[in-house]
């Protein structure tokens, strides 16, 4: 099921990637956070496109003018993407720790169809009419209505210059809100947005290339017991008695049974795996539940040594634990976990079965995992049975410029190069003002969390950079 | 009736400007052309920005490639505006005029729901729902698809670049294709484009101002007697025989019975003045039925003398005369006879009760108007009785940067300072490649209609700089 992929992952869906760094085991916990903000509803049209549907829904944002210089500081706006904006807001630390400096007003603003900004409520899943309002050229018209009423209502803001920020699919909002409306910001840094990762820009072998260069620089062994390891798991899985054996070793909750349960174990390894090379920080990560630092490397030190058959299969439990259970507080694992839908998933779904067509492939040579081609027509029937809707294969390439950016300007690209998605990223510059960022040892949107004194310099130095060209667009330098 | 104005103009619609240059007693009559094209049919999504209706319609589109040299030439695309494609391909003659220089290939793209491009067929008109994809931004995109789909279809054309022209709203198209778009179009001709008519950019005096100006060139007692006479005629059309005296003095087939025919008269006599100064060409005109050169000239010499009472409506008969009848092949006139729904009325009527919101007032002073004020919501309500919709009022400025233009490039406005629409018109150059041109003794894009030996200097100067910078943009100068 590969319109699946990116947040609802089950089946093979590390090869396609996923879009957020939101673990699915975490989400829809709130982390507990320093940063204070006031939670606001702006009441929005639906449909900005069309004028037969004059439903309104209410726009879920959060606002902190604590920092605030509100005789025309500035405005850091965050683009929301595929989640609930309380948990981008509390993991974008970089706009917190730099507002003061800026005085600035910080404003999250959640997507539609996310976390509390559900056009129909409950219903809002519920009907294929419903989901008709979930595109990114909407999202984008939100953020641009919800600034433009900002600027008129709040005292002070009228003459603010308002600078966008977002990571992942957020940093693709930014950069595509720079490009279609200059008008409302002066500028966008787009962390870790895979805005080439459309088809006919970006092979679709790229991102788990990437991927496994990330573990490459950790252990080329490792790597080759990845890659070895899944005709390893489907030949033991081919027997009842290899099954056990798997359930066993990878301390399953539900002994597998059918030859299904083996193809959902190698879905949930692949998963983790490209989880973990979106999560590589260089320090224990709070957001995944006691992740060590450098998780990549501890996942590969489980995998150091050549193996095979069962001793391999061993080994990869081992460092699935780490990932899955790196505290030891689950008795057992559980390889459905990831699939607990919720609405950001659902809404992941359909976008990535509408306009966000990313196509992925990997050939198990120039990549650790089993071979899998990439198929349009195959994919696009997968979506209508879903969804009833089928995807647009080369839209968001007309309607966001594909590699014709040497018109925008105001752009930090910023990418780890640690970081699968940087495969889509733009990492050279396509015109003067906009910038590549290039963290060598960051991973997904490293840049844009809160300073750690575990930071690389790499990071550490991007930060600076980020800061100066603001300030070039602001006019402080 | 305000939300009638622009194409389908009954009641006082002269003073809220109509859009486009189509005569009304002219629409839907083809013109006998010498200019060769094929037409075809390209088949588009009803709905780019949704995905719950995967719907399609065949959209027209005019081709000619005589001139074009197949092997990377340049394709001059009209962004097609509210009306019959046949008629703008046949009255934006410097297109063909300049082909062969150019060796470029000329397209014409219908604008979705005019002429043949109707996504629902003889339904389009008859549903709330089906009414719901007119809108520009999906034009805008129909044009973005199709080209993408030219350069992928013809042999040769993969590198072309393409040059968007249009006159009026089409114009407006131009502009904010390349604001949008500039990823597939290298730059606009945007001739006589209003693009700043809208709510916040442009006080609604401004239209009727510049109409009066127009008159005033011709003969400032002709303004003084048009001002006089409404009055005039309201007084004269409150009896039963005065209302006999009216009908004629102007030939009415219909003769006058009620107090709101005297209305309707006044709203058709405005009409003509606003049509009239948008058609004030210096050559007879072959697309208003055998209008003499300079019409405005022409009809203020019939009211060059002061004059008061039945004099002076005997006067603005004369004067009306020449645009309804310079012929005087009609037996007699018909006030309702602007009024003959048309598809394309009907468009346009609903686009600007959505997104086309350009604010109209007179105040009878700096105009030759009657005093009448511009109320959004009367409007708004107006609207929502007719189309069961609401304009927004801001949308647009928000969607197309309003007067941050200085983001965009390649982008030619011409504006002929004697057509009314000049008012909301760019004359001065908000970045360094927006280039104003404007033409002093030129109406409405007089620039893009065929040369004619009766050509101002100044229109041929600004056919001979448009042609630079398209060679600029070309790479060939």
């Amino acid at each position: 099921m590969i319109y699946f992929c990116f947040l609802l992952t089950v089946m093979l869906c590390g090869v396609y990637g996923r879009m957020s760094i939101i673990p699915k085991s975490f989400k829809n916990k709130n982390t507990a956070s320093d940063y204070e903000y006031k939670t606001e509803y702006f009441v929005q049209q639906i449909d900005h496109f069309g004028f037969a549907n004059l439903d309104t829904y209410k726009q879920r944002y959060l606002i902190a003018d604590q920092y605030w210089n509100a005789n025309g500081g500035p405005i850091f706006f965050y683009t929301g993407n595929e989640g609930d904006i309380t948990w981008f807001c509390n993991n974008t630390g970089f706009m917190w720790d730099i507002a003061a400096e800026f005085k600035a007003l910080l404003v999250f603003a959640e997507h539609r169809y996310y976390g509390e900004s559900l056009p129909y409520g409950p219903d809002t899943f519920k009907s294929h009419t419903h989901l008709n309002y979930l595109t990114s050229e909407q999202a984008l018209a939100d953020f641009a209505v919800l600034i433009g009423q900002l600027k008129r209502s709040l005292p002070g803001a009228a003459n603010s210059s308002v600078v966008a920020f977002g990571g992942s699919y957020g940093g693709m909002l930014s950069a595509w809100m720079r490009i279609k409306y200059p008008n409302v910001i002066v500028g966008a840094l787009a962390a870790s947005a895979p805005i080439w990762q459309f088809t006919g820009i970006t092979p679709c072998e790229a991102f788990n290339q990437v991927l496994t260069n990330a573990f490459k620089q950790a252990s080329q062994i490792c790597v080759e017991n990845v890659r070895n390891s899944w005709a390893t798991i489907t030949s033991i899985g081919g027997t009842t008695s290899g099954r056990k054996f798997l359930s066993s070793v990878f301390n399953l909750c539900k002994p597998m049974s059918h030859q299904s349960d083996v193809d959902d174990l190698k879905a949930w390894l692949t998963d983790a795996w490209t989880d973990l090379a979106m999560v590589n920080y260089p320090y224990p990560a709070n957001f995944l539940e006691n992740l060590p630092a450098w998780p990549v490397k501890a996942v590969c030190n489980k995998l150091s040594l050549p193996a095979e058959g069962e001793a391999l299969v061993q080994y990869v439990a081992d460092a699935a634990n780490i990932y899955f259970n790196y505290t030891g507080d689950s008795t057992c694992l559980n390889t459905s976990q990831q699939a607990t839908g919720n609405l950001g998933d659902l809404g992941w779904g359909y976008q990535s079965c509408t306009e966000m067509v990313m196509p992925m492939c990997a050939d198990g040579e120039s990549d650790m995992f089993e071979p899998k081609s990439w198929n349009f027509t195959d994919f696009s029937e997968q979506c209508y049975k879903q969804w009833k809707t089928r995807p647009q294969e080369n839209w968001i390439t007309t309607e966001y410029w594909g590699k014709q950016l040497q018109y925008a300007s105001n752009i930090i690209f910023s990418n780890g190069l640690l970081d699968p998605w940087s495969s889509g990223g733009v990492l050279e510059s396509p015109a003067l003002t906009l910038i590549p960022i290039v963290i060598p040892d960051g991973a997904h949107h490293l840049d844009l969390r809160a300073s750690n004194p575990l930071d690389t310099a790499a990071v550490v130095a991007a930060r600076i950079q980020e800061k100066n060209l603001i300030k070039m667009w602001l006019g402080q330098l």
